[in-house]
């Protein structure tokens, strides 16, 4: 960490660089892409300027016709934009070129302009409206607001004849700054020259941090303080800790360029298994969610399955699968890693049925309910139904000696002891192995009495923030509290882990914890056994593993748990793993 | 514990009985009314057999006046029995006269009369609509299911003439067990006559509940096996246990039922202050909610006020509150405990605005979220409008000043210690005490940090629990656990009490669970120092400390501690007390 290292160089007592002048300022966000870029700052342009009143259209269908005519040319500019693009930026123009196609944002400009308006106002004002209610309904939709107003200016460039607004290009390396960035924008980037990008706003979910995942250009959200810093300022950003270091000392900031450049050279080369520079073996397994994505998973250098998910399945049907349908899903999903009953080493991990409440059943509704995410959902469903449990464990009893295969079995939202007991019977009665998923906070707290009753836990970090903090994982207003790196939650997941070292019990991590490489390195110090994330993050993970001994590790986790706040956790981790 | 010290004599190995065929069979359910019976087991009779299918009536109008005059015939007595009872009894049996008027239902019921159905089969599938759309809506809805069937069956009886049905009297002292009571059953109940009541379904906000509650007849609900226990057979019930003996020893019952009566005593004697048997000092305490309550909770035994809170001056405001009126609240609150500046001693807590998501303010909307308790709520809403904040700390201080006193001051919905150290900046900087809540895990888990940031913690062990196990505290189906007696919940709340006696610093509970007196004692022993609750629960409260040494509360928190169910904890926590 090369800002807080000169910052501990000067002051052995302050890991704070503000109270030194010679220091750099260090402001922290939410990191999104990892990577470090060392590059002079650039802000874009402002917003084009709004239309002052206008007088009255003398034809006001031929002004509504001209402004559904705009409409119509930006919307396509931006889906040529797409399929010329691919993948997730692609699908992002397309979106964006549909709200400019909204028939309820164009239908309430038109009555603007029925009603006076000449086009431009209209288009201002029928935007306000939609933004105005985007804000209120909160969330993610909230943050299309950015969108939106991104779609309102081209079509005002458009009435005016002018050329289309976005980002100049730049001519030479950068650190992109910006209060948020719609996707037209970011989509055009090239991360030949923007090295690095910073928000103001946003969250892990908002526009900007997708795009810049995609074109793999390290990105911060979320930083507080960006505007203080001018344009042409040389910035040091490092997407794994969060940080923006303005003026940084030139030579520390190439060295950690250089350093994470070499990660990323290790990244593309890793092929597993999953091991410490000292050989601690830790599972590097793939999230899925059904035969074809088990099969894609296979792609990458992963060792198995940590998650399937059963729901999938289940959502969106009259009637419950029968058990032949029910067998040949599992079947399928086992295959992908055990091609044969003469390969039965991979590890797969079944997660019986999380629905209820938010992905609820259509066989076996709940009702609506004022909080679905503390309501019945995952286990609890089987408590008024246990027939639907009884039958999963079935049909994975029948597809596990179908495929000579012995699947571990996990119960999601177990709260209580008891829960676990019970669940754990019926799973052992069919000869399977028995987990839960610890994702309650209850459940870290019982973690001792909860691994007496099982084989083995894994820890849905997603969920147990989400409880812990008291904070929607889906609310961008509280994305702050929803960090796994937040104290209380290392706190718990320390309390999982230490019970598991205890008990000689595998404790695995499902959730996005498990695709953070230092926060990987963390909880390996801390005894899991097991990480599983989307697959694409298992080359980062193992990398970043392979690269650091088993006491490397303790020592982060032991800094990370003496901290008070999410930032310096990372900063505090990142110390010893890369001394 | 008289049922379960029995058992331990026989085995010091088990404290269930269910392996020893000599000890009683002890059922556990939730607690709603505390006191100890013993008498043989009254059922109430089935319900009225349903009609056969009929024959189409001849005349469908007069049929549907039929129909309608039974309705109205049966919503008058209803009504008429109202007037004859007071409080809640009445209102409820209002609520189920409403019920057999309701013009949903009635009109169903003719709908289905002019198709061809005869009024019994009418009312019998009209009933049915109306459970099965209740039942969809859950929660609260699905509890009025038992009022519903209650009122099917009286139109049922006065279209065939017959008496209505209802709840034979007992001629002799008897424990009424039932499935679920209605309304118009329970509020009849002769307390010289029923000692006890327990049913198998309902929750603590069921009607029976909240009817047993008022005629103070000791009730448990949702005891699972009661159906195995045939009418006559002698069982003995306590009401703050939660359990029903099944065939106790008659010695030991009539014991217990002469403590539990001495100890009813003690609590109308009781008059405070809050004190063990060796003189620790306990505050007792009450939550109000604005001057009336406060001025109201002085006829009760408590010291002052250990939660006011602010919001429902706020709720359905079209404005802020002017400086003026919101001084004049905190005055009128602060008055009624102190009602000369010479009289500055009674405690009075003074929460922050707790609106948000389900309480939305009119005035600073934040759109609707997904799941509104884990959202922008509490704290949180002043991160986004810090004025609203700042206004409220200024009225309070205003107040302060003019009546001679020093309220605490404490935040709602604190997740980090960084959030406790500003919020505890701003009301310094006016001279007032700072605190904050303790209801989420997070904050039980940092409370060493938090401790340090502010003068004194509250414990909410409502939104604790709710958190802690994920699990609505409104819903009736997940009642289980939510229950402060779950293990996480004590093990937390033992968190908190601990680093508060390791700083000297003041650790309230203002949750229910500071209404129980057993739970109240274990609070103690933890290091809970203050207990506010709704002034009526205040003896009981204070006469249960009264009877007990701070070593006994050390002792029941320390069993309660080690127990993995909240029914071994309540039997775990009453046995070093009572002996």
């Amino acid at each position: 960490m090369a800002p807080h290292a000169t910052a501990n160089d000067l002051s052995t007592e302050d890991v704070s660089s503000s109270t030194d002048p010679a220091a750099p300022t260090v402001l922290t966000g939410t990191p999104v892409v990892s990577g470090v870029a060392f590059a002079p700052v650039m802000w874009p342009g402002e917003r084009p300027a709004l239309p002052g009143p206008g007088t009255p259209p003398a034809d006001a269908e031929a002004e509504c016709a001209r402004f559904v005519a705009a409409a119509a040319a930006v919307a396509d500019r931006l889906r040529a934009r797409a399929s010329a693009g691919t993948g997730v930026a692609s699908e992002v123009l397309s979106a964006t070129a549909a709200l400019a196609q909204d028939r309820g944002w164009i239908s309430s400009a038109e009555k603007l302009i029925r009603a006076g308006s000449p086009a431009p106002n209209a288009a201002v004002d029928a935007t306000e409206q939609f933004v105005a209610m985007f804000t209120k309904l909160g969330g993610l939709m909230a943050e299309r607001v950015t969108d939106l107003l991104d779609v309102r200016d081209r079509v005002l460039a458009e009435l005016a004849g002018d050329p289309e607004p976005g980002l100049a290009q730049p001519d030479h390396e950068v650190i992109l700054f910006a209060d948020d960035l719609a996707p037209a924008d970011t989509s055009g980037l090239d991360p030949a020259l923007v090295l690095g990008l910073a928000t103001r706003l946003g969250g892990p979910t908002s526009h900007t941090a997708i795009i810049a995942r995609q074109l793999g250009i390290p990105c911060v959200v979320a930083v507080g303080a960006l505007t203080s810093v001018a344009a042409g300022t040389p910035v040091m950003l490092d997407g794994e800790a969060g940080t923006v270091t303005v003026g940084p000392d030139a030579e520390t900031a190439r060295t950690a360029v250089a350093r994470s450049r070499d990660a990323a050279e290790l990244v593309s080369r890793w092929s597993g298994p999953g091991r410490t520079a000292d050989g601690l073996d830790v599972s590097i397994l793939a999230n899925v969610q059904d035969g074809a994505s088990a099969r894609s998973a296979t792609d990458f250098p992963v060792q198995g399955i940590g998650l399937f998910r059963t729901e999938l399945a289940f959502l969106d049907r009259a009637k419950e699968p029968d058990a032949a349908e029910q067998t040949a899903l599992y079947r399928e999903v086992i295959e992908a890693f055990v091609p044969s009953a003469g390969q039965p080493d991979a590890k797969i991990v079944i997660r019986t049925l999380d629905a209820g409440s938010d992905k609820p059943l259509l066989f076996a509704d709940n009702g609506t309910e004022a909080n679905p995410a503390l309501g019945v959902r995952g286990l609890r469903v089987a408590f008024g139904n246990p027939g639907l449990l009884d039958r999963q464990l079935d049909a994975i009893a029948a597809a596990a000696e179908a495929t000579g295969s012995s699947p571990w079995v996990m119960a999601p939202m177990v709260a209580t002891a008891t829960e676990a007991r019970d669940f754990a019977a019926k799973v052992r009665a069919r000869g399977l192995v028995a987990g839960v998923m610890i994702e309650i906070p209850s459940a870290a707290l019982l973690a001792p009495s909860i691994l007496a009753e099982v084989d083995f836990v894994s820890i849905g970090t997603n969920d147990l923030t989400q409880y812990t903090m008291a904070a929607d994982r889906m609310s961008a207003e509280l994305a702050y509290l929803t960090d796994p790196w937040q104290p209380a939650v290392l706190a718990l997941i320390n309390m999982v882990a230490s019970a598991g070292s205890a008990t000689g019990k595998s404790v695995g991590v499902c959730g996005e914890a498990a695709a953070d490489p230092l926060l990987a390195c963390v909880l390996v110090g801390m005894g899991v056994t097991s990480l599983s994330s989307a697959p694409a993050a298992a080359a980062g993970v193992g990398a970043a593993l392979g690269q650091v001994t088993t006491a490397q590790c303790r020592a982060a986790a032991q800094a990370a748990l003496a901290t008070a706040d999410p930032a310096d956790a990372r900063a505090a981790a990142a110390a010893p793993l890369h001394a």
